[in-house]
């Protein structure tokens, strides 16, 4: 027999466990909806996590199933809202299948729902954009995340993929240096990054769709523009900017991996250094991240 | 000592072993290559790889390394020719890289050269693009083989992870059936595919850029046009189309993997079934090809 | 110019923003260390990550690089400190790091180091562990996050990717239906997860290898023991056994996300249904997470 | 409507298209298979692609489905067959496959199965192995191939993502120089890869278990005790000895990634370069390939 699992058999513990914290549920439901207006039909794509909290603590201690309603119906459910209620913003369908698991299990006192959208554009004929015809509109996807509570519900929208780069305007000087340290200062680099936002709405209803795809153009216009003293600096602006457009938004969180591209040397080949051939890399890779809120 | 080893001790062996094929090389070489006009910046990004065939037989069996240019200088040279000659269409690129090893390794005899482009765009500011800050265009990418010999120039060009999926005009019917088969005929299916297609050029000079955008506008039509029996049809088509379009092409292969799209079964949940809600699946996946060429 | 951008031209801004939490540093740090005693080679192979926190608003705000060290020298001092110091375990390694980043970085108040192990281990040769020749030992590896700020050090262990599948003993009933579930009760079926456990030392110092080793084993051992009930309950034993037999760890945190192995119908064939065939599945999967702690 | 598609209209084309070569199946069907003698069970995972070659252009140029037996209904055969012959060595299971393939499919002249096994080893419970838990054995994985066509068969076996380094014993000198070459000559060096072999057996019928072992063990001493000066040196001697050893195969074909290690330079902080840290990379790799056979 196992010695450590003989521990369990052991009828006096010298001392009890606690169970902490606790949740459970279904990820990666992969959904696909189609609503067909005649010739023009609309596809979206998302990918779902459900994930519950509350008084299940029986069900990993006792081993009592009572409460725990099967990641398998989860699944299920979020067809079956589907299919009832549409999809449309994915904040909005978020809301729907918390406050649906929070009412189907009476155990729950906090339900987490994120959702990623895969975007799809239509595939262009003759010009024209086609009715049931669609390329993928790239890695990017839009992001949701709401937890709801008996009490309340926290509205997190964000983007994550965003590969962007700009090859002007970017420099870094100044640093810190120490014993270790053999970066040059560069006053021009390409910066390169994945980006990953997102942000808290103040309330839990409002134009999801409008404020998403003006954020999103925000972001990309400010770093676009911004001349760059570092990442953290283009992040900051970044985030300072959105937050001043779009006063729905309480909080911003912005991880900013830097993925550098490498100039490659080629005064070894007797020629010049002219910043214009890199290697990108992929690691390591800097990593920055912050998150802004407005002053009281 | 090995039981295994020790064979080659053997001062008898009792049977000879000859090499049939070799070639080496370097791959994922990736870069970054930033033209700067002004204000005005191209932005293109590769990866590489270079694979070298001919008289190296006495490297693998004698540890002659005289006639093996290293890897590590396949890569600087990637660089090196970059610099020198620009990028220009990566069929070109490749013709360059090509012929340089060639010249540069006598024991060569083919030099295959396959370049990835990662497309990047520009990123949109108060609807313009904007000069130097660049959006990711997504996972799908140019591809270029190049096959130089001391004696010919062979130059296929290609896309891959063409994402795309069709919502209408897609059915599977009148298929054979055994004892195994539980699959429904289908009149109204999605059909979703990544893509891969490479094609062949009679000529190994022409004007890569426009030809190659022309047949990519030319499969996503034709994809989005077509009136589907199977995944076969749509690809013949596709291939058909590309042939009689573009008498540049000698041949053209085509992948298409079948992602396929499971309607969730309401009827389960005493609701109809309308063909609205599916689960996009990645395995298992059908998996379709064909290389079509042009009848003498 | 950008709609959006011009906002941080303007010079009296509504509404001031703040800078909530914010960290940098290095991710991906790839390290691979050989010590030499004779023929008897040791390899370790290690991937890092570094983040600093503290008094970095500056960097953001002001673009006052002053107090930033760059994640290039985090980069250059995890080779350096690898070299001073060796490896030994490597929640003694994140200590170092962790130290060193605090006294080179005035700024910093808080440093977390993560590091992932995968490990490696020795072919054999005649039946007899090779000096210097090395087989990797498998997707699963061993992981630290050592937190230290100028007040305290916080040791965390763990281990990720432990794939582990058991085949009998295992059931899952009696749960919660609603009119969405559609799971049948099963008292025989298997259970496969990709476990990720982390827990907490007490004290900063102790026998780490020997522990983790024990660890390791332990939950090992009460995963194939176990007679299960459903996911949570094993996790549950798990953590139960290993804060019972391990008096230094005050916590563990386990992920176990629910692999499932679909059991083929093959009543459709005219067979029978004898809990033989599955087809695994990577999604959607159950998603079931716990951490245990003392009760006091 | 599509400039392109259009050219499907057109009476009469210039030029006919003509099919070159197709195939089609499934790829990805994962299986696993329990065997339950008493207490001790056996699992075995696998994932198989089933290609069919043969008599197809109708399906492609006339959209007849009737000769195709759909990929859904290969799938489900899989599961049947693995039910009704076990699974046994994987390259039997793969002629089993192609055989009823080529019998059910009029059409199909060649039937192509490729067959990866995921491997699981015991779970250890004080010391012994368990009956029926299970801990998955790596990223390693044992592969078959089996063409089966209406006149022969053809069987390979193999492995992949052999993950091996070796700390001694491997040099790189000698090698050919040009203008852009910058590598040093190194007499130590790490030599780590990642491999892929395949070999073809003279017979269909052995036993495949008992030489794929024997093949596995000897590539792995060989790697270890060979005094390596290229990898191609060390992949030349590796398909030597399986050669010489296994009178049964009658070729190998073998793929080694050259995952270099790149030495850090520690000159740079004023300490020597011992030969001890290294950072591992995954891009650009080396790429070495060769296939072997017997002289006649």
């Amino acid at each position: 027999m196992s010695l450590y699992f003989s521990a369990l058999m052991d009828t006096q513990p010298t001392e009890a466990v606690e169970i902490l914290a606790n949740r459970y549920g279904k990820a990666r439901i992969r959904l696909m909806h189609v609503t067909r207006n005649g010739a023009r039909h609309e596809v979206r794509e998302l990918t779902v996590r459900v994930l519950c909290e509350g008084e299940f603590e029986s069900s990993y201690s006792d081993a009592d199933n009572s409460q725990v309603l099967p990641t398998d119906t989860m699944k299920n459910t979020v067809y079956v809202l589907a299919k009832k209620h549409g999809i449309g913003a994915i904040e909005r369908f978020g809301r729907i299948l918390g406050e649906h698991f929070l009412t189907n299990s009476q155990a729950a006192s906090k339900v987490e729902v994120e959702i990623e959208e895969q975007p799809w554009s239509r595939i262009e004929v003759g010009g024209k954009p086609h009715g049931s015809a669609f390329l993928s509109a790239g890695a990017e996807h839009r992001t949701a995340r709401v937890v709801t509570t008996r009490a309340s519900c926290t509205v997190e929208a964000g983007l994550a993929n965003l590969l962007v780069l700009k090859s002007s305007a970017s420099s870094f000087e100044g640093f810190l240096q120490d014993e270790y340290t053999t970066l040059k200062n560069t006053s021009d680099r390409i910066m390169a990054t994945s980006m990953k936002a997102t942000w808290r709405y103040d309330a839990s209803e409002l134009a999801y769709d409008v404020v998403w795809a003006g954020v999103r153009r925000s972001i990309l216009e400010t770093f676009a523009e911004h001349v760059s003293k570092s990442v953290q600096h283009t992040l900051y602006d970044i985030g300072k900017v959105t937050l001043e457009t779009f006063p729905q938004i309480a909080e911003i969180h912005i991880v900013m991996p830097n993925k550098h591209c490498l100039p490659v040397d080629f005064q070894r080949f007797g020629m010049s250094n002219d910043n214009d051939i890199f290697v990108p890399t992929d690691e390591p890779h800097g990593y920055i991240e912050a998150r802004l809120g407005r002053t009281n």
